[in-house]
């Protein structure tokens, strides 16, 4: 049966205060099992999740990382103000949100909003999420999954991808542990990113620029078995643990 | 207008030697642009991308890291026989491939294989995504676009996704630089890897286990500009030098 994935087109510019779930749903036939993925770019703007530039007065260190990095404190102020656990300085800020999630800029952006002005991502992406679904159940009756996608750069490969940041009526992971391969011999590739994947698609069918779509519909994905812990622990993730002994160390990478 | 993914199903187990995009072909209409994304697993058994362990005789270096990571001293001479640069080798070997793609054990795999054989990635992923596409426009006169993926670990976050390793028929990046944001600013983010985006939920679809589909059929999804550097160089690669420089300096991770 072939998967329909379907952008959600002709919506309006949004502001803070305006009801995404409402706009998404007017003009879609949603069906049980659909899962909405929605930019969260577009969902921190209806949350308010913006900050004026010249409201924010950058502490110490924000100063002394901007000066490396060759930001703007405030900027990296607002950075910080979002930042969990900061993993590089430079060339870069990369850090871990309070959500698990490691973005560059803790995924703070100064795209897509007025000059002055940056967007933050949803503090609590889970809780977006679970919070957009039920709001589909009210306006729709249908019961919908969804993915709260953010676009990132990631290791050894140039170029953004996008990913789930929250996800709500299914597990992040698929999980096979204990499935079989063709041969009947346990598999070694146990653990599957699903909501990355779907999000990874997503982005590219939003795409990024003045031909933006905010929200797309996956339909006829089927369901699958697994677990919630997309993030590594510190300590089991290598690359964290290098690229922090470098950064402790104050090596220049 | 809505996306269509179709997984290719009822296909065979594959045998070194067999017509891959003649199968896929047969029962499938394909459309002028169609993305068709074949797992490089499959693509290699019907290429003998395939050796058998007792014939495989390893040697000092492969010794040393098998006795670090405690695996089979063969299987890591096959390992660092598709090895261009070794980047770690421990916890696990992790090197990059002569394509350019960095993947643990350097994408050797001995699932979904007979016993006492492994499998290794096509050498040239490239020319094999043009090879196919070449092929599919002899068999049904259709004009499509190729994609051969594989799957990988990440940094960060837990699971593993599909990534391309080969493409032909379209570039691996669009490019954005130059376009402007809904507010009419320039982007900052301006390259977007689309490949694997598209290999990502290719990936999703084919699933991992007994119940795998081997290719997956993208149609509606446009066109782009870009380019194909795909991998970073090792001088621009962040993550690459931090792990490296603990690799080099012999700290565990």
């Amino acid at each position: 049966m072939s998967i329909e994935v379907i952008p959600v087109e002709n919506l309006p510019i949004f502001h803070k205060g305006d009801d995404l779930a409402e706009s998404i749903a007017s003009g879609f036939e949603f069906s049980d099992g659909d899962i909405i993925c929605i930019a969260s770019s577009v969902y921190s703007k209806t949350k308010g999740c913006i900050r004026q530039l010249d409201e924010i007065v950058p502490g110490e260190k924000a100063a002394e990382i901007a000066g490396i990095c060759g930001e703007d404190p405030r900027f990296i102020q607002a950075v910080l103000d979002t930042t969990e656990d900061l993993i590089l300085d430079r060339p870069f800020v990369l850090s871990q949100l309070k959500c698990g999630h490691v973005g560059v800029r803790a995924g703070v952006d100064n795209s897509n909003v007025e000059d002055g002005t940056i967007i933050y991502l949803p503090p609590e992406p889970m809780e977006s999420a679970e919070e957009m679904r039920e709001r589909f159940k009210e306006i729709t009756g249908k019961d919908v999954r969804v993915i709260i996608t953010d676009t990132c750069g990631r290791s050894f490969r140039r170029g953004q991808t996008g990913v789930a940041i929250g996800w709500a009526g299914m597990t992040a992971i698929q999980d096979f542990r204990g499935d079989c391969d063709l041969f009947g011999r346990v598999l070694e590739i146990t653990e599957e990113a699903v909501v990355d994947e779907i999000a990874a698609f997503a982005n590219f069918i939003m795409g990024e620029s003045d031909r933006g779509v905010p929200a797309v519909v996956f339909r006829n994905c089927g369901s699958w078995k697994g677990h919630d812990e997309l993030y590594f622990r510190p300590e089991e993730d290598i690359t964290r643990k290098a690229l922090k002994r470098c950064y402790m160390a104050g090596d220049d990478l």
